[in-house]
């Protein structure tokens, strides 16, 4: 079995492949051994955030230039999992995984990635959707050659919006915003079900109950993907051995102390923040949250779901992104709203990529 | 000499006065003892947030109810700093400091405030408003009963920008938003003269040599205000004991152990937040820093600079109050953007009130 | 009966309170005569809107000074309908509505007022609210002398939307857009039932059946009100003449022509812009409409209902205060978004007033 | 010499491509023939509007597989003039200039693009570029065959702005906003003299002498360009007849019959709107326009500079788009802010294509 590299590149803007292109030129990396990314771009984040989309144009136009293969079939094998928005102390940036086969070793971090079918908007945020993700979930841990659900450290979906552009009244809804929250949900409780995390779960559990969710599960979901993108990480036999990987839940947006144990439980000594001298084993982190729905952290009134001029999902990235950022000494970090079922309720996730 | 209270309050709005009237009820608060109040609204933070002007206006109708005093009389007296912002974390809330002169002690943490004359728009940013802030300074220091400049621990000012709505041909710029930021300049440098931080400066080092600093300033400013108000605080004789004020510096945004000593300082036990059995001891938090602008954090390109539809300052209050809201376990901190000359370049500083 | 005089006025920011205050100390106006106030103020026109309470608290504050009377007493007695938003063209002003009861005439522009008691959560757009609407209606109509429906030119109700800020389990929604939005919708069908534009209504009609709509009804809501204030317009015995008053639909946000029929009805000469020779004339334009729901206008894609950054209501008002004010010559127009039930689907409603 | 057409084309993403596509499919477009693209996009319109980069990525890809052109070509060859922002009203569409050589006729409406060296960072805003565009302007109307300046209906560039990013420190501004106005202000002085608009002129007029203006020049920068795009638009020999274009200066923001002008002079008998039964013979408009720098239209105040959370050229956009729509009776307007030195101060212009 192969061994797994991440790379953590810069973009100057949506459409710089120029990070890439020179790793490929120097040979550090092949074209072809792209497996997935996933990656912040500096859009809004929400619907008419066409960073997303102009990134993956760029990048798979790129790879179809070095690999010979279209670019249309490369977008239907690599995962590019982007989130739009990065407020405050975030930068746009991304992660390429790359699986090198000629490298073997006899434990370690290993990629698995699926695909679902196309999902019709009528099956959007419903059983069937749920029911795809899990086995696309199963399909990816085959792909890594991880054969036990506890061995998962995190899957990333993510999940189709783009028929949330124009709903039909075949839709659960017809409010894309909606749409596209079902969607993360019906996502997350499919992780949930193929890891095991709640026993049992129906698409009338969808943003309703929260106490069922999966704090190994990280969705996204955005107007440029049509079917359920899945990107296991986990432990595997026949993986080389050197990269680690640290998940945590967050209780709520302030649960600092839940941010420094993810990065402890990847081997990296945050105390609070990780030392300048640890800073380049620090490979990649993944964080998940959303705004507290009541209106209130900790007892205290916060103004993220009533604000006309700056949505809440920006209001909510630019808040985690700064705690998680702080914590790791460096705003490449890839936070994502939307935590629907996703660690607990009010709360999210963090997940630490490290070397060595 | 008295006994200094400090009071944190919640506005559900920022018309509502309705916690700081059930503390007078309750005879908790005498509203004549009142001396200054810092506090967060839920505006927007720039030249049309209002809701600045809203609270102080309704404060005042209350104290003039409950004292028998003119509002404006009261206006002119007590310094009322406040900042518009609350993005992400942060919770719409005010400080109340209030002074009780029929208690006494040896020495313990004293406050002290002053009005600079009213500064037409032709000092702003000069000279003169330097020299008008450092003599409030003074005077403040003396109404503290602080006799040496490192007693003070921090100046808060509120410095005069209604000027900046209409400009004249005599003002330094004609851009509000330059006028504003001069004017934070130029309390800065005042404070920093007053206490000795830098030996000398002048108001051609205004916004250009950032070398200067005092890491004991902290100025906002805001459309609402005509003359530079100052608040002081530091350690002095006759001054009840029971109250620890804790000030540090941050290199930078991601500067958590900054935020971190800060705590310390103040004599609570951050580690990295404030343990849940010690929060009913901190008082209050104010901290101050501002986007980077070379537009890159320790490398790291940021975005807040140029996005169009979300001000740079919005992001700044978001992720700056974030980190420190994750120390402090509570979203009710006063951040305010726009540290030029307060703290180190890129950086800012924080300050925490804490009890016994 | 006595003579209506309307005052067009600007202010500085939502407290500025100068331009009343110097129509009173100049004797042109009488505070106690003052019987309604509409305006617009330079807030986002959300929940989080307070440029609204602010200036309700100046003006009341001002008018109490005058009168002797309780601010809180006038502000239940005068209904003060502001609207938030003054995007683009728009301008802040407000008009203030007096009578002179020691004139009188054969017959005029009349004008009357009614409050409802204040409407309970769970009231908010069910049958209660549309019916206590149509009695207040009513009750403005006997008010203002006015004696038949068809002789009522619009009426004007700021729709309560406090009990939005924190809707319990019995309201009808627990979204407050959502809430804000039925309110709006049984204002509306209360006034359509009022003036027999529909024949009959119910809850179930509320935001469904738009074919049940009035031409006369302007609606805006607001967190700062708690009652049904209603303001009627319309032709009676007994006032004096020299005011007219012109109401035309407008089929969509593009209708130029029906802009131009209400300015024609008034009796201004607009051709299609009102001349700069009559603009003196012009006493005050209120506007409805809201952005086409279906995300087509003419069969043209527009973008207003799916931007992250920038409010759909934003969007509304930039664009049809814009055509408003480019007939009437003039910025100072109160246009408000929200039209449900008011004027056709997709479209809104132009009301005009005019002197001689 | 040829014959022109223009076809205006829907998108309903910024990648889609699907219109021009079917038109090639279906035969009514010869690929090779496109000459120049001015479009709006869905974007905001300033320095992180990724949308323009997005669309001409999209459409460079198209046209490279139909006509075996390498993309960046064809992007070097074909002014592709974008417009990010359709606030309100406004509709995203692209109009697609083709020329027939096979046809040609006595006397008609030419188009000539030329292209500028690129410019670099240093010479944005200065002499060079003044010169540089006035010559690309020359070329342009060599290219079109148009003999004398009167002849020259408009002239549309894209001015450079990718240097803005991060200008150096030879750069004229280092403010990345003042950068791109004054590279449109550079190109407009640049037209204005090539078509003697202005006698003389020099970079110490730019943004200065406001009295120096074209209002044939309609200029837009953006930051996906690095060299001038001239477009020219006027009447010359050899061209075939059959489309016609109206130009007229509007003197302010709320100029709505210097809007009629336009249209009447393309021949649409706007009254005040086109009418339905002609709709079918506008073929597309160009709007230019910008807030008023002192605040105020015909003495009322207007919001558009100082407000935090929506930026003055949206606020612009949104404004004048509906103004101009709703004249055209369509939402599918090319409306473009920052017209410095493009039609009298405060005011901007239009210009209208028709059919016979």
């Amino acid at each position: 079995m192969p061994s797994l590299a991440i790379h953590r590149l810069p973009m100057a803007h949506p459409g710089d492949m120029s990070a890439i292109a020179a790793l490929i030129a120097a040979g550090t990396l092949r074209a072809g051994d792209v497996r997935a990314v996933i990656g912040k771009t500096e859009g809004n984040g929400g619907l008419n955030d066409f960073t997303r989309g102009f990134f993956t144009q760029s990048l798979m136009l790129l790879l179809g230039r070095e690999t010979g293969e279209d670019a249309a079939v490369l977008a239907a094998r690599i995962p590019c999992v982007l989130s739009g928005g990065t407020e405050g102390a975030l930068s746009p940036h991304y992660l390429v995984f790359a699986i090198d086969r000629a490298v073997a070793g006899p434990r370690g971090l290993a990629l698995g990635t699926a695909f679902s079918p196309p999902t019709p908007a009528r099956e959007i945020g419903r059983d069937a959707q749920i029911a795809a993700v899990a086995q696309a979930v199963r399909d990816a841990m085959a792909d890594a050659g991880i054969t036990r659900a506890e061995d998962v450290a995190l899957v990333q979906v993510k999940a189709p919006c783009a028929q949330a552009q124009a709903p039909g009244a075949e839709a659960r809804s017809t409010d894309p915003r909606v749409l596209m929250a079902l969607s993360r949900a019906a996502a997350a409780l499919g992780v949930a079900l193929a890891l095991g995390d709640v026993a049992e779960c129906g698409e009338g559990d969808l943003l309703r109950d929260l106490t069922k969710f999966s704090s190994r599960a990280s969705i996204s979901s955005g107007i440029e993907v049509t079917a359920n993108e899945v990107v296991v990480f986990g432990q595997a036999e026949g993986w080389a051995p050197g990269l680690s990987i640290g998940v945590a839940p967050m209780a709520d947006l302030l649960d600092l102390p839940g941010v420094v144990a993810a990065f402890r439980a990847a081997g990296l000594p945050a105390d609070p923040s990780v030392p300048a001298d640890q800073r380049d084993r620090l490979l990649g982190v993944i964080a998940k949250g959303e705004p507290e729905k009541a209106g209130h952290i900790r007892g205290a009134r916060h103004t993220m779901l009533g604000d006309t001029d700056l949505d809440a999902q920006r209001h909510l990235r630019g808040a985690l992104g700064a705690i998680v950022a702080s914590v790791a000494g460096d705003g490449q970090v890839f936070v994502s709203g939307g935590a629907e079922h996703q660690g607990p309720p009010g709360g999210g996730l963090v997940c630490v990529f490290a070397r060595g």
